[in-house]
């Protein structure tokens, strides 16, 4: 049997993945990789890191090269050659070389799309003034490091709060520049709820950065020698170098023309085999939709993880083999400065959007043993199916420790585990690494408490607005004094220290509704069973304490 | 309904956990603790670390005080009180108050044994010598931190290289003192594999502790004014210091007495609810016998974590409820100086001894991508079911992200996972966090290998016993030249580069066995699928490269 001929349109993530995993497969395929610009297999994860100098020198973004895949996959790489059309009935190409503008037609048995995606750039009026960027890359970070070179910005700003934009605003003030980021949405990384959201966009602005929530920006100006952004709230922010980070669309050019199947999402639709709507033609990475495992629907999940495996899997199978990608939980994890900024499966707000009914729980934890020294305290919000616990989605922030726990999750809402489940466990423990109850158990204990009717909690949405509108309900502040004292009681609240709840009984009413709250919210769990069992009839606890409740209070606004 | 009285024996981890769970369960019970030393609740997992001064204030280690419990969870706690025997007929217990010796009788209406377990001493001559001392209890600890400040030792011998033993090592060469450690085993961390133990080992002697493996102590002598640990074969190590750390014996004799069920293990026999052979007597911590999930089979457990799970499961089902505790994975990690070294699941010497036919991988791979600053390597070792490619366990050593890839492991084999599926998790990817290809997904990946028979791993140990018998096998070195130079080929190797394989095929003979290596294993699976693909019909290749052959040909020996 004659080996097929492979095509492969795209060298970065996917396509270099789908053309190392195909020799593999075949070593008698001939394999050819177009890629229009002039670099394959860099690592586009690493641009942002590389802008500061974290990452200190270029040499370490390039992956692979065209030689070593000759070399060591006996695969032609044609850099600079851009691909025209796909003639799916012919089984080919037309590609041109951009080095000439020659254009030639190669003929396919099989072929890989792996062209990526491109950011989108707003349509305003001065986009397309030389000190506005895009990073997506090499070369548009080759272009932005040129800028940095030549006259170290003083004033940077940021269109778009998202993964792109939040790791440009950090390194972007690594090299000393004033950072303002303007987002249209009122928090920043919208994956996340709005709460955790506001955690991280509180401790980018300690670290100087200037954030604009809800703005729009409408215009790019020039003005006495510099240049200025204007938004919709009629502000003008000095800029000497921009970055629109508003996000990426799918390339469906070529596959759209060529008759592929493109889905609601925008990207091109595939089958579980990396397998588009046209025989023989595999996509992978940043063009196709993705399966969310949770919602069983298709998204865009443009990361560096899911092209690598989407890329090999198509690469296999255009060769004859068949591996499935089951479809993504979701995992996003960001540095935000010091802090880890991670979600895996739903936010609530998505959670909602889906019609689940949720249970949300919040923790503050130590990231190991409280005893050991450098202990730091993570935010985790989880959101599980009300009715039957399963777990859903979880949120987390902190200066360590993030990335296990949010991959622990991932790992359990792959396998449709229930909150309560994660008690069952057996996670590593010793003080250097974990507490006795790492912060997943305890998290398991939280679902066992609220499936037992032990725990009633209340989110801070819920309990705010229950206060606006007012009511016969009486909120217990359970903190000790000396806490009180550096920070405030919630408007109306009294004040029982835990410790005292069970000798001021009489204080309190038990058929009046009680809600009890702490600074995260383990004292007025115990609170609450304490007076459940005092028979008091409507106890609530506020889920997160007073450390979330001041999301509601204090949001972050525009400065 | 009367509300149950509860009767607790011990309050460290166990006892602790049972007693604030109970009266979260039950806010009327009676709740009274003994516990025989004059400390509850106190961090054993801390104490190594105190010694060392890394945790600088004893007062750290004292997680709640008896006056807590009472204040916030009305519990009597009565320390230094000893039971000295239980009636399960008349539900009561006999108790001596240690201050005084008066002995009473206290009723109870339900128990929780939480005795935990003792050190054991082995019965050679000189063990009772004041300088020879176990680590287990707060009071052990006072009297090791008595002897350093009192004259710092110079030399420390450790009996048992084990978790205590290891921790010990570590931190007792932290106070200057010169550390050797004696181990009756021929490797330390008897849990490991004997290659994986082997880098734990290699680590603490290049940090200066001198390890005497496959010896025994047989006496401890004074001579000189000074004392000697002597062996078995024949050496005599100075000390002043000893720490006998050779394992622990769960406290049995009151449970035994009482009629209480005892298992093979040595541990109290208890179902899943934490309820021993005697209605109405529960039992939790270092005491009981745990389920393993992986063998279904009992075993002793004395974990920290297990102990704070199991205690507030007795707690809570002492007051009626219905928690269960389905088991241990077995996961254990310890901080060996600047490793970590963790295991889940099955050695593959564990799981060979429960029956099962193995197939074995092994990975070297960066913490985080290569290319951000501070990557450091792990060895990781799967352990799988050969023929459903189940996953049974994991080993890992590193020096950064071991603890996070072990409970990601520890999650899947929860979750009984097989090795393949790993591939299919969607763990969080950034460049500070990870690789595009996470080890775990890596593992995944050479699951789906073995499975297609992509991939024919060897371990060292037979490729080691196949070079000493002789036969018709060539052994291919696919390392660059330059590799080379630092280090050696295989006795008997040829060495062809892999870039070079493909055009020096003619050098080989497509029939004769070939068994291929590099430094860690990629290279090799590359050019074993190569030589499979060009007809050579026997072709391995060695699982971890030439970084594990080493343990087969270098093991450490006594110094």
């Amino acid at each position: 049997m004659r080996s097929p001929k492979l095509v492969i349109i795209g060298g970065v993530a996917a396509g270099a993945s789908a053309a190392a995993k195909a020799r593999r497969c075949d070593e008698q395929a001939e394999i050819v990789l177009f890629e229009k610009g002039p670099d394959i297999s860099y690592a586009t994860c690493g641009l942002p890191y590389y802008l500061s100098g974290v990452i200190d020198n270029r040499k370490k973004l390039l992956v692979a090269t065209s030689s070593f895949f000759k070399r060591r996959f006996n695969v032609d790489v044609k850099t600079r050659h851009e691909v025209l059309r796909i003639e799916p009935a012919a089984r080919q190409i037309l590609v041109r070389d951009l080095a000439n503008g020659r254009e030639f037609v190669e003929s396919y048995d099989r072929l890989v799309l792996a062209p990526g995606a491109t950011p989108i750039i707003p349509p305003i009026p001065g986009v397309d003034l030389p000190i506005v960027h895009t990073l997506k890359t090499l070369e548009d970070t080759d272009r932005i490091f040129a800028s940095i070179q030549a006259g170290r910005p003083q004033h940077a700003v940021i269109v778009g709060a998202g993964l792109i934009g939040m790791e440009m605003a950090e390194n972007l003030a690594l090299t000393g520049a004033h950072v303002a980021v303007v987002e249209f949405l009122p928090q920043i990384l919208g994956f996340l709820d709005r709460e955790m959201a506001e955690l991280a966009c509180r401790h980018a602005a300690s670290k100087g950065v200037d954030f604009y929530l809800g703005e729009k920006v409408t215009a790019i100006i020039s003005r006495d020698g510099g240049h200025l952004v204007q938004t919709d709230q009629g502000r003008e922010l000095p800029a000497d170098l921009i970055i629109m980070a508003v996000g990426i669309r799918p390339n469906i050019g070529l596959a759209r023309e060529a008759g592929l199947a493109i889905g609601s999402t925008g990207g091109i639709v595939v089958d579980e085999y990396m397998r588009t709507s046209v025989p023989d033609i595999f996509a992978a990475g940043d063009c196709v939709e993705s399966r969310h495992v949770v919602t069983d629907r298709s998204m865009l999940f443009p990361m560096g993880s899911a092209a690598n495996k989407q890329g090999r899997a198509a690469g296999a199978n255009a060769m004859g083999r068949r591996l499935a990608v089951k479809g993504f939980t979701g995992t996003v994890i960001v540095k935000v400065f010091e802090q880890t900024v991670a979600k895996t499966g739903l936010s609530e707000r998505e959670a909602l959007a889906e019609g689940f009914p949720v249970a949300v729980s919040y923790l503050g934890a130590d990231h190991h043993a409280g005893y050991y020294p450098g202990a730091r305290e993570m935010k985790i919000k989880t959101v599980a199916e009300q009715a039957s616990g399963r777990l859903l989605g979880a949120q987390i922030i902190g200066e360590q420790g993030v990335d296990k726990r949010i991959d622990v999750l991932a790992t359990a809402i792959y396998n449709r585990m229930d909150q309560e489940e994660l008690i069952h466990l057996d996670l590593a423990y010793a003080p250097p690494y974990s507490s006795a109850r790492d912060p997943i158990i305890v998290l398991g204990a939280l679902g066992q408490n609220l499936k037992a009717g032990d725990w009633n909690p209340i989110t801070p949405a819920v309990l705010h607005e229950k206060i606006r509108q007012g009511g016969d309900f009486v909120v217990i502040d359970v903190r000790t004094g000396r806490e009180l004292e550096k920070t405030a009681l919630i408007p109306g609240a009294i004040h029982i220290p835990l410790d005292d709840l069970r000798n001021r009984l009489a204080e309190l009413e038990p058929h009046r509704e009680a809600i009890l709250y702490c600074a995260v919210g383990l004292r007025s769990y115990i609170g609450n069973r304490l007076l459940a069992m005092h028979g008091f009839t409507d106890v609530k606890s506020l889920a997160g304490g007073f450390g979330c409740w001041t999301f509601e209070t204090e949001p972050l606004t525009a400065r």
